[in-house]
């Protein structure tokens, strides 16, 4: 008989009750007296669980009986509706072949544990309620995110890992080497030699697609990136990782103003889709994570993103009087208290801010006319603060390279990108989307660590 | 009035013809007499140029008829319907503005230039036709693989890049590093100290992703993943890349059969969708790049995937009384021209070649009963060669020990590998395809660094 997926009977019952069907998983939780038992299996397709009756007229009743939790069970059996159950339906069984024994030192057993506990089991923690619906959403969303660009003709660009440029200057850096660190290799003078490496000079990971992206931007006119980015920091908050991923799409002819308008409409694209394909999953994260959660998303998807001036937010958070760790003023780059006072108190919705002080943004954007600010956008969102930022990028040779020599930069690394303005340069704009953030955002889960299958951090790499 | 991509002009052309529009793009050919000239433009989002004419009428005309290949306008225009010309439709320029001029130092003028020119400029070659079509497969190809098994209901998971451990054993690796190359630190000894550095011990590139999916297969069943990998092989050839993006799905309660039958499904689906999706790219790919490209994607499609043993098919090359470079005998590795002969002379079509010596696959490779060959799987298609290698993974604990053991590997290394056939284990597969590789078959491009936006190999890393 052919395996039926337990997402499937949940989707479409009809087409499964009273039939004979085959099902295989893994025990959730089991409890049996002397002459029957139930079983919570979970094969993996879906976030609830199929509820298994069997009796002692199974043969290996005993030991089905004695099975412990995430033991793997093939099971042939009846489903059956059980309309006035908690659970919609339940499968009688005929017939359980274990494909696989668990043991009970299996470390979920059924009680609380602490998220640093199962950060030490990153392998098994999948197997749990919150990290099954935490990993099939960062799925569904990743998903989305493709589908959404796609579906609007962008081109999906791989852009580099391993970089050897420090192009974008944006903090430290992991160093990409085959050298023997026990045996480095020196040159004629006796010192450390960075050519006799793999690439034949040194090597980073890179912390941004972006400057790559727009090379293809102005072929492609609409790209976009989705890929892995890192950060040496040695810095250890629930918001930083080593290795996360980012979406860097950037689109030619367009200005601030297309960028924003993208920004919101992917982000409002992303919350819906994952509304709509893991309806059980976001149930319980509202349930058990974060009470506010359903009402924080359904009032970003039913709101038109605010637009203010950085000069107006500053005027905003100096007028209402509150007191901030932090002291505000014109030039000072907005703290997270300041961006969810901002979106949270003051506008109450997501909110661009833009035209930041130059002297606090990348040498890449846009100067104003007032030759103080630059195009630059951080879309706020209740709840979390910053989740995007971009800008319009200086399409302007001239404008460009002052930029770049005022901020005592190489001219030289840049010859490519430089190149980009010489050659048909256009009007373009982008933005950077830390994908980590967006599924914390989704899910009301705090800590980053607990959104990435295997988290790097500081001191550690573990699996 | 609003921008309209050239797209959408050539998929739904009725609905623009005698209308004015606007559109905007970059020069990629210009041609001019005195009074008329006509200009192929092209926005990015489709193969395909839009013809312009434009005339004196122009006020800015002798301005439009000295600029260069590259440069970007916006035009705004009527579209006449041009049935007895080649092209189906042109633009009739009533407005013609320059966003950005470009200069005749342009490297991409109308002549041919080699594929390694193009590699010292791979932040301009995708404005040539070559790598507008190169870079619109890979993202339509990327986006296949990923609405493939997300329309199965398989997760995709993100496993991680820089890696502690050593698990596979599958070659050279990049090792990533904060420390100061220069100066080391060390230990008490006055020897290296690698628990200084960021993570607090070795760490690597990944070179697969497997072992981490198997965890994520053994909660969710059905798990895929589509990210980087690394090899740091002092090889220079046409087909290896020191940085390729590479799709690794694993699924549980799954055999051998399942798997071949996966990756058979696989392959079908994303070349139908890019036939489907990059009509006019395909097209240029069989008349410019490889004339036998459309009637072997065609055949691919049509064939039922044959299968046979490694045992038969060092049989059949025996056999067969051709000569090769490399001899054949049981036990030897196939070579490309051995996985060639097989699948283009020998059965004519793709084939799975399963069941190899264990003494030539991985430690983690299902043993078969004869307790000589494991159920490994490599897919030989007419024109590559091998596209995909997976396997049946070992399940049963005691002969995953056995095999660790055997091959000298550290059985500490592999706790978390071993805790997933202690609780709960179940039979699963998985296989991987190189995604480069991919695009390569689907393409006729015959070098890898001609598929990868801006390749890493050895000595080279620029962009």
């Amino acid at each position: 008989m052919k395996n039926t997926l337990i997402r499937d009977l949940f989707l479409k019952p009809e087409a499964y009750i009273e039939s004979e069907i085959k099902v295989s998983g893994w025990i959730r939780t089991t409890r049996s007296s002397k002459t029957f038992g139930f079983i919570e299996l979970n094969d993996g397709t879906y976030f609830n669980n199929l509820q298994i009756v069997f009796d002692d007229g199974l043969e290996n009743f005993a030991d089905i009986e004695k099975c412990s939790i995430a033991s793997s069970l093939i099971i042939t059996g009846t489903l059956i509706a059980t309309p006035n159950a908690k659970q919609p339906f339940e499968l009688k069984a005929k017939e359980i072949v274990v494909e696989g024994y668990s043991t009970p030192e299996f470390p979920l057993q059924k009680k609380r544990h602490t998220m640093e506990y199962l950060r030490t089991i990153a392998h098994l923690r999948p197997r749990s309620n919150t990290f099954s619906a935490v990993f099939r959403v960062r799925s569904a969303a990743a998903f989305a995110i493709h589908k959404f660009f796609q579906d609007r003709g962008f081109v999906y660009v791989h852009t580099p890992i391993v970089t050897g440029s420090d192009a974008e200057g944006a903090g430290q850096m992991f160093r990409v080497t085959t050298l023997d660190l026990e045996n480095l290799p020196v040159d004629d003078e006796n010192k450390f030699d960075p050519t006799q490496d793999f690439f034949g000079k040194e090597t980073n990971l890179t912390v941004s697609g972006q400057l790559e992206a727009e090379t293809f931007a102005l072929a492609f006119r609409d790209v976009y990136t989705f890929g892995p980015t890192f950060r040496a920091e040695n810095s250890n908050t629930k918001r930083h990782a080593a290795e996360f991923w980012m979406i860097e799409p950037e689109i030619a002819f367009a200005d601030l103003t297309d960028n924003m308008s993208l920004a919101e409409d992917m982000v409002k694209y992303i919350i819906a889709y994952v509304l709509e394909t893991c309806p059980e999953e976001m149930k319980f994260f509202n349930e058990r994570i974060d009470k506010g959660l359903m009402d924080r998303l359904s009032h970003v998807l039913n709101s038109d993103f605010g637009k203010v001036t950085y000069t107006e937010a500053v005027d905003a958070l100096i007028n209402s009087g509150e007191v901030f760790e932090y002291p505000v003023f014109w030039g000072a780059d907005l703290q997270t208290e300041h961006e969810r006072y901002l979106t949270e108190v003051i506008y109450k919705k997501p909110v661009f801010v833009i035209n930041y002080p130059k002297e606090i943004k990348s040498f890449y954007m846009r100067m104003n006319e007032d030759q103080k600010t630059v195009a630059a956008m951080d879309l706020l969102v209740p709840g979390v603060g910053e989740l995007i930022g971009g800008s319009q990028r200086e399409e302007r040779l001239d404008l460009l390279i002052d930029r770049i020599k005022e901020l005592g930069l190489n001219e030289e690394d840049y010859w490519w990108y430089l190149e980009l303005r010489k050659f048909g340069t256009t009007r373009h704009a982008g933005y950077g989307l830390g994908f980590e953030r967006m599924i914390m955002y989704l899910t009301g889960m705090g800590n980053i660590r607990d959104v990435i299958p295997f988290p790097r951090t500081v001191k550690n790499a573990e699996f």
